[in-house]
C-alpha cells in the first residue's frame, strides 16, 4: 500500500513524537478510557446497526435532526460511501486537500477537475472557483477547515457556492472533520443550513478532536433522505463497532472540552507561529489545529533525527516537497519542535 | 434501516438469551480480553495501514502468504469491497444463505441469478450447479459451511466449480467464515488451493470463532495481487481499527483454542439434536455451530417470552417462516433453550 497519509509511526522500530497527524493535544479523556474499559465484554455481541444511543446523543449535541446522521467506521469511510452512492462521473476538487477524495474519486473512475489554491492568495477559497461550477461535474468536496492549509471559507461564500452546486445538480461534501478546533466556528459552519440543502453532505469525525483516531469514529449530515438510505445500501450494518458506539457517547458527555480544547490550541499556535517567526519559517495562519510551512527540502528526514515525525506535503497536489504540516501538540511537544528546527535549519547556515 | 439480521439484542429493554447470532460458546478469551485492555492509551494513534503484525500472524497461522491477506472490518465489509472491486453485472446465488451478498450485487446493480438449496436433498450444493455456471455469469457467492444451513460441499465438488467458473471468467468468493468450527475441515476448505486459483477470494472471520463480533476483523485470502490492489483502491486506508488488530493478534496466540471450541460445540450439538429429536422438530445436520431447524409459525416471538432470541429463517430468499436458526451455545444455555422448546410446543397441543 503506498503511504500518502500522515501517522505512520509503524515503520519505526523506536518511538517517535508524532506531528504528522492532528489530533488533539490535550489527549484522550480519562471518561472514553474508563467507558472502553468497562465495555470489553460487550464486544461479545454484534454492534447496534442503527447506533441508536449514540445518534441520539450526536443529535442532541449538533442539534441536527436524528434521521440527518450516517455513522462511518472514521469518517474516512463515508468519503467513499457518499462517492459510491453519488457515483460521479466529474468531481470537482480543491487542492490541495485531504489525499482521499481524489482516492474516492479514482475508486469510481471519476473524471477529476482541479481548482488550485494559490499561495499568494493564503490558499484561501476565493469566489472565482464559482466558474469552476458547470453542470457537467456531478460532486465537489469542500474542506474546511482545510487539511493541509487551516484555512475556511467564510459561510456567505461557501453558501454561494452550495447555491450555484443546487441549481447545478452537484453534489456537495463539506469536510468539516476539524471545525471543533476553530474558535467563532459559526462564522464557518455548515451545519446551520444543512435542512435547507438537499445536496450537501456534511462530514465530521470523533477522531481529531477526541483524540481517537484508533477506534474509527465520525459521521455524514445530510437532510437528503435518499441520501443517506443509498450509503446504507452500498455497505455492510456493522461498520460502527461496539466501542466506538460507546467511546462516542462518553466522548460527548464532556462538558467543556471544546472550549478548553480551543483555549489550549490557540495558545499553542501563538506560540509556533512566534517561533516560526523568529526562526524565519514562512507559515500559513491557520484557524486549526495544524500550520502549512514552508522550509528548505528534506526537513522531514532531518527532524527523524531527533525522533520528530511531521507530515511532507511533496504528495498533496498542488504543493511540492518544500511544504510541511506539523500538528499542534502539548506545550512540551511543541518546545521539542522548535528546537530542533532551530538545530536542524541553523546548522546549515 | 430493515432488519435482516440476528443480533438485534438493541430492540429489548432487558436481557435476551441471543440465539441468533453464531459465535463461540467459550466467549471471549481472558487473553484477548486483557489484551484490549492494556492496548486502550494506543487508540490514540491511526491503526497501522498495514496491519502488519497481524497479517504475520495470519500468514503463519494459515500457512499462506503474506501477501495473499486483506483484512477487513469483519468480514463482511469484505463482501462490498470485492464486489465493489469487481463490479459484476450478473451474480449467481445459492440460496438460501447469508444475506449481504444479495445486499452486495444490488448495491452495484448486478442481476441475480439463483441456485435454489433444496429441503429433500438436505440443502447440499449438487453437481447440478455446473449447469448454472456459465459465461454470462461474472461473480459467485459459495458459502461454506452455508449460513444457515450448516451444510459445506466436498472439497472435490467445490474445486469443479472454482475451475469451471476459472474457464468461464467467474470469480469465486467462498466465504468459509465458520470454517473454524468444523471437524476435519480439510476435506472442505479451499485454503490449501489458493494458490493455483486467481479467481476465489476465500473469507475469513474472528468475530464467530473468537466470539468477537463486536469488534469487527475479519479478511480475505486471495491469491490475485490484482484483485488484492483493487480492494484497497475502493476504500479507505484505515478499515481496522487498533483494538481489531491488537485482538485478532492475541486470539491467534491461544493454543489448542479451536481443537477445545470443536470438542466443545460437538458435544453441545449432539444434545441438542438429540432433544430435537425427541421434541418432534425436523433439523438439518450441520458441520457448523448452528442449527437450522423446521417447526410451527411465530415459534421465535413465543420463545421471546422466555428471553430467547432465535433467528425467524422468513427472510433467506428460499426458505419461509417455519424455518429457523439457532445457535449452539454453552450448555445451560441450550438446557434452557429445550426447555422453552417443550413448554412452548407442548402448549399447543
Amino acid at each position: 500500500m503506498e503511504k500518502i497519509h500522515g501517522g505512520d509511526i509503524y515503520s519505526f522500530n523506536r518511538k517517535i513524537i508524532d506531528f504528522s497527524i492532528n489530533i488533539n493535544p490535550l489527549g484522550i479523556s480519562d471518561e472514553i478510557f474508563s467507558v472502553i474499559n468497562n465495555s470489553i465484554n460487550e464486544i461479545t455481541n454484534y454492534p447496534d446497526i442503527e447506533c441508536g444511543a449514540l445518534k441520539n446523543a450526536v443529535s442532541q449535541q449538533e442539534n441536527i435532526c436524528k434521521d440527518f446522521i450516517v455513522f462511518g467506521n472514521g469518517a474516512a469511510e463515508i468519503i467513499f460511501n457518499i462517492t459510491n452512492a453519488i457515483r460521479p462521473k466529474k468531481v470537482l476538487l480543491i487542492v490541495p486537500s485531504f489525499a482521499e477524495y481524489e482516492r474516492a474519486a479514482d475508486a469510481v473512475s471519476a473524471k477529476k477537475i482541479y481548482y488550485f489554491l494559490k499561495e499568494t492568495t493564503n490558499f484561501d477559497v476565493l469566489e472565482n472557483i464559482l466558474t469552476y461550477i458547470k453542470n457537467d461535474i456531478d460532486m465537489l468536496f469542500f474542506c474546511s477547515p482545510n487539511n493541509p492549509t487551516g484555512r475556511c471559507a467564510d459561510i456567505e461564500l461557501t453558501l454561494e457556492i452550495v447555491r450555484k452546486c443546487n441549481k447545478n445538480n452537484i453534489f456537495v461534501v463539506i469536510d468539516e472533520c476539524f471545525m471543533d478546533f476553530v474558535i467563532n466556528s459559526e462564522r464557518y459552519s455548515f451545519i446551520p443550513y444543512i435542512q435547507k440543502y438537499n445536496n450537501v453532505l456534511i462530514l465530521k469525525s470523533f477522531t481529531k478532536i477526541y483524540a481517537i483516531p484508533g477506534i474509527r469514529l465520525g459521521y455524514g449530515i445530510c437532510s437528503n433522505n435518499e441520501i443517506i438510505k443509498k450509503i446504507h445500501l452500498t455497505r455492510q450494518p456493522w461498520s460502527i463497532s461496539v466501542l466506538a458506539q460507546k467511546a462516542g457517547i462518553s466522548a460527548l458527555n464532556q462538558k467543556n472540552f471544546k472550549d478548553k480544547t480551543r483555549s489550549y490550541v490557540k495558545k499553542e499556535k501563538e506560540f509556533l507561529t512566534k517561533e516560526f517567526h523568529s526562526i524565519g519559517i514562512t507559515y500559513f495562519n491557520s484557524l486549526a489545529n495544524y500550520i502549512l510551512f514552508k522550509s528548505e527540502p528534506n526537513l522531514d528526514k532531518k527532524l527523524l533525527d531527533y525522533d520528530i515525525l511531521i507530515r511532507n506535503c511533496e504528495n498533496f497536489t498542488g504543493l511540492s516537497g518544500e511544504y510541511y504540516r506539523t500538528a499542534i501538540k502539548s506545550h512540551s511537544d511543541n518546545k521539542i519542535l522548535i528546537n530542533a528546527l532551530k538545530n536542524t535549519l541553523n546548522k546549515k547556515s
